[in-house]
C-alpha cells in the first residue's frame, strides 16, 4: 500500500458539488489501496470574499496578523465539508487545519516560510486508515499564532507534507491535465508532457507557467518529493516532475512559457561613474521592487542608458524610485514601456547544445520582432519583445524546437494554485 | 483602571457597519481607563449560512467534530475582522480563536462544557495595553481537538473568561437594552430592571427569556462574576445580573416569562403496575428527549392517564418513542397536543410569600383560560395554557403582581446569544 498527497486547488472544490466530486475522487483512490492525505484550499471564491470583507473595515492595509486569521477560515471550512463529503460516502475521515498538522512556520505573516512538520496526528489518522483532510496555504509560529504561506501556499503544504511523511507520490489535481509546451490557447498543437525535471518546472514556474508554484517545485527538488500535476476533472494521466537523471532525454527545448506582466524601465544620459549602477539597484531593492532583466547599452561621450524591466504593478513605484534619486545620478530622463511580452525557452540539455540560442534570435527576427532585452541562465533563454508579436513567435519557436511533432511543456490557464 | 470583558453577539455585528460602530465602542471604552477583553460571536448569518453549506454537502446529519471545524470559522473571522476595525482606529488590538486564549473543554463535540481556562496570552496582551478579541463559542480540548460550546456559547464563553482573568465587569451587549419584566412586545408597560439576582436570571433564562443563556448565568453565579445586560445600539444603562445578598427587595415577583416552543404528549389508559411510570422517562431519557413537566391522573379502575410537557421539535420523536414501548406498558393511546404556552413568574421572594401561587390561578381561570400543567420551584411557577390566552394572562399577571408600576423583569426579543 502506498501512502501519497493528493492535493485540490480552490477552483477543484468550488460549490459543493464539486467537493463531492473530489470526496469520490478521494474515496476511489482510498480503496484502489492507496492510504491518501488531501491538502485542500479554500472554495473558489471564498479567498476574494474575505479579502472584500476585510477592506469593508480596513481603509489601509489591514495588520498582516489578522489578515491571516481571516483568510485562513476559507481553508478550515474546506477541510471540514470536505471531510464531511467523504465521510457521507462511508469512508472514515478526519481534517486538520495547519496548527494541527503540524505545520510550523516563521512568523513572517503573509508569506511565512515553513520551518518544520510535525505530523504525528497526520501520521496517527494516516494508520488508523482514515482519509487525513489538512488545510493547504496555513501554519502556525512557535509561539502560536495563525500564519499563511503566501501566494502558491497550498501546493508547498503539499509537497512539504509528503516530503515530511516520505509519501510515495505527490499529485498536484488542478484544472488542467498536465504541464504543456507551451499554452495551448495561443498553440494549438501544443502537447502535454509526460515528465518534466525539476529544474525544468522550476523555470517555467518561474517565467509564469501558472500551474504550480516555484517554491513547491523547489521542495520538491530539495526533498526529492515525486510530483504529478494532473487535472481534477479527467482521468489522464498528468505530467511527472522528478530528477533528472531518471528522465528519458529527448528534446533540447522542452517548454515554451510567456509572461505579459512585464515593463522596461529606461534611465537615458546617465553620466559615467563609478557606482551608478549600484546606486539604482539598491534604491529599487530598497523599495522591494523585484527587478528582472538588466541591461547596459554602450558608454557614448562619457554618458550611457540603462533599461531593466519589473513587472507592471510595480510600474509606478519604479519610476518614482528612479526620479527621487535624480540629483544624486544626473541622469537625463527616466521613461517606461509596455505592451510587452517574455517569451521563454526552458529546457535541461540546452546548456550542452550549441546553437540554441542562435535559433531563438534567428526565429524572432525572421517574423520581424524586435528583441528588447536578453537574459539567459543554463537551462533557459528569456527576450522581451513587442506583445503584438507573442502568437507568430511562440508557435514559431514551438515549430523550431520540434515541440509541434514530438510530445512534451507549458502552461497558462487560471491559476488554481493558492 | 478596571479590566472588563465586553462580550457582543451575532447580531451587532452583522455587517462591516455594526462592526465598526463596535470598534468604536470599544475604544471609547478603553479611552474611559478601562482595559477591554472582547469576546464576540460570528457575524449575523454566517454560522447559518455554513449550516446551509453543510447540508449540502451531507444527507444525513455531518460528523459533531467536522461540524465544529466549520462553525469555528466563524467567530474567528469576526474577530479578526474586528480586531482590523479597532486598529483602524489607531488603538492596538489582537485577536485570539478560543485554542488560543486558552478555552480548554471536554470532547463533546457542538455542546462541549469547559473543564479549564489558561488565559495568560489574553493577560499577557492585556498588560501591555492591548484591547484583547476572543472567539466566542469555542475552545479546545485536551487532545487538540476544535469543540463548540452549543447553544448559548458565546456569553458562557464571556462569563468564564471574565472568572478566569478576575475580571471587574462582564458587560453582554445585546439587541435589547436590559432584562424586562416581561416580553415589552406583549405588556406595553413591561419595564426594564436596574437589577436581578442570579437565581431568578437562571430562572427566566430557562423558561424562555432569550437574552442570556442560562449556563452562562449559572457559571456567573458559581464565579460570582459581575454581570450586566445592555443595549450594543444605545447608552442606556443595562441590568445588572448580581447576588441576592446585595440586591434591593421590593417585589415578590420580578419577572414574567413564556415559552411557545412546547407540546403536551398524553398517555392515556396505562395499567397501574409499578414501575410504568418509570419505564417510559426511561425511554424517553434514551432518546435524549428533555421532558418539563409530568402530570399523572388519578388511578380509575386500575387505569391512568399521563401527561408530559416537552418542546415542539421533540413532538414526533417522543411520540414514536412512547408508541416503541406500547405492547411492554400496555396503554391505550397516546396523543399530543400543541397551541400551548407556559407562562411563568420568577421572584427570589416567592418562598416567603404566601399566597403567590393563588394569585396566579386565580388571575389565570379569571380570564377563562384553564391551567392543563403546573410546575412550581422555590422560585417560580409555571402554568402550561392554551395559547391563545396567552397576550392576556400576561398582562393580567404583570398587573397583579405590581409590576405595571414599579421597576424591574423579562424579555424574549430574537435571540443573540450564541
Amino acid at each position: 500500500m502506498s501512502l501519497i498527497v493528493m492535493k485540490f486547488g480552490g477552483s477543484s472544490v468550488g460549490d459543493a458539488e464539486r467537493m463531492k466530486r473530489v470526496a469520490r475522487r478521494v474515496v476511489d483512490r482510498q480503496v484502489e489501496g492507496h492510504q491518501c492525505v488531501v491538502v485542500v484550499s479554500a472554495m473558489g471564491d471564498t479567498t476574494d470574499e474575505l479579502i472584500d470583507l476585510s477592506k469593508q473595515i480596513c481603509d489601509d492595509t489591514p495588520p498582516p496578523r489578522e489578515m491571516d486569521m481571516l483568510l485562513t477560515t476559507g481553508e478550515q471550512m474546506s477541510v471540514a465539508l470536505l471531510s464531511m463529503a467523504i465521510q457521507s460516502l462511508g469512508q472514515e475521515a478526519v481534517s486538520y487545519t495547519g496548527w494541527q498538522a503540524g505545520m510550523l512556520t516563521d512568523t513572517t505573516h503573509g508569506k511565512a516560510r515553513i520551518t518544520d512538520i510535525q505530523p504525528h496526528r497526520v501520521l496517527k489518522a494516516a494508520e488508523a486508515n482514515k482519509v487525513v483532510i489538512v488545510a493547504g496555504f496555513q501554519g502556525m509560529s512557535e509561539d502560536g499564532e495563525i500564519t499563511t504561506l503566501g501566494r502558491g501556499g497550498s501546493d508547498t503544504t503539499a509537497v512539504a507534507l509528503a516530503a515530511a511523511i516520505e509519501a510515495d507520490l505527490c499529485e498536484i489535481y488542478t484544472d488542467v491535465d498536465g504541464i504543456y509546451s507551451t499554452d495551448p490557447r495561443i498553440v494549438n498543437c501544443a502537447r502535454k508532457l509526460n515528465e518534466i525535471s525539476y529544474d525544468e518546472m522550476l523555470e517555467l514556474a518561474n517565467l509564469g507557467a501558472a500551474v504550480l508554484h516555484p517554491r513547491a517545485v523547489e521542495y520538491a527538488k530539495n526533498y526529492n518529493v515525486a510530483l504529478v500535476v494532473r487535472s481534477s476533472f479527467t482521468h489522464n494521466e498528468g505530467t511527472y516532475v522528478k530528477e533528472e537523471a531518471v528522465m528519458e532525454q529527448g528534446l533540447v527545448v522542452r517548454g515554451i512559457a510567456f509572461d505579459k506582466n512585464v515593463v522596461r524601465v529606461s534611465i537615458l544620459g546617465v553620466p559615467e561613474r563609478p557606482g551608478q549602477l549600484a546606486k539604482v539597484f539598491t534604491s529599487l531593492a530598497q523599495a522591494q521592487i523585484d527587478v528582472d532583466i538588466i541591461v547596459q547599452s554602450g558608454v557614448l561621450n562619457g554618458v550611457a542608458d540603462f533599461s531593466f524591466s519589473t513587472t507592471l504593478t510595480e510600474r509606478e513605484r519604479a519610476v518614482q524610485v528612479i526620479e527621487g534619486i535624480q540629483d544624486e545620478i544626473g541622469f537625463r530622463e527616466v521613461t517606461s514601456e509596455d505592451n510587452l511580452v517574455k517569451v521563454s525557452i526552458v529546457g535541461a540539455g540546452m546548456v550542452s547544445t550549441p546553437g540554441v540560442a542562435a535559433k531563438m534570435f534567428e526565429v524572432i527576427s525572421g517574423l520581424g520582432a524586435s528583441i528588447n532585452m536578453v537574459s539567459t541562465s543554463e537551462i533557459k533563454m528569456s527576450c522581451v519583445i513587442d506583445l503584438e508579436y507573442l502568437q507568430d513567435v511562440v508557435k514559431g519557436l514551438h515549430t523550431a524546437y520540434g515541440l509541434d511533432t514530438h510530445e512534451q511543456v507549458f502552461v497558462g490557464g487560471p491559476a488554481d494554485r493558492r
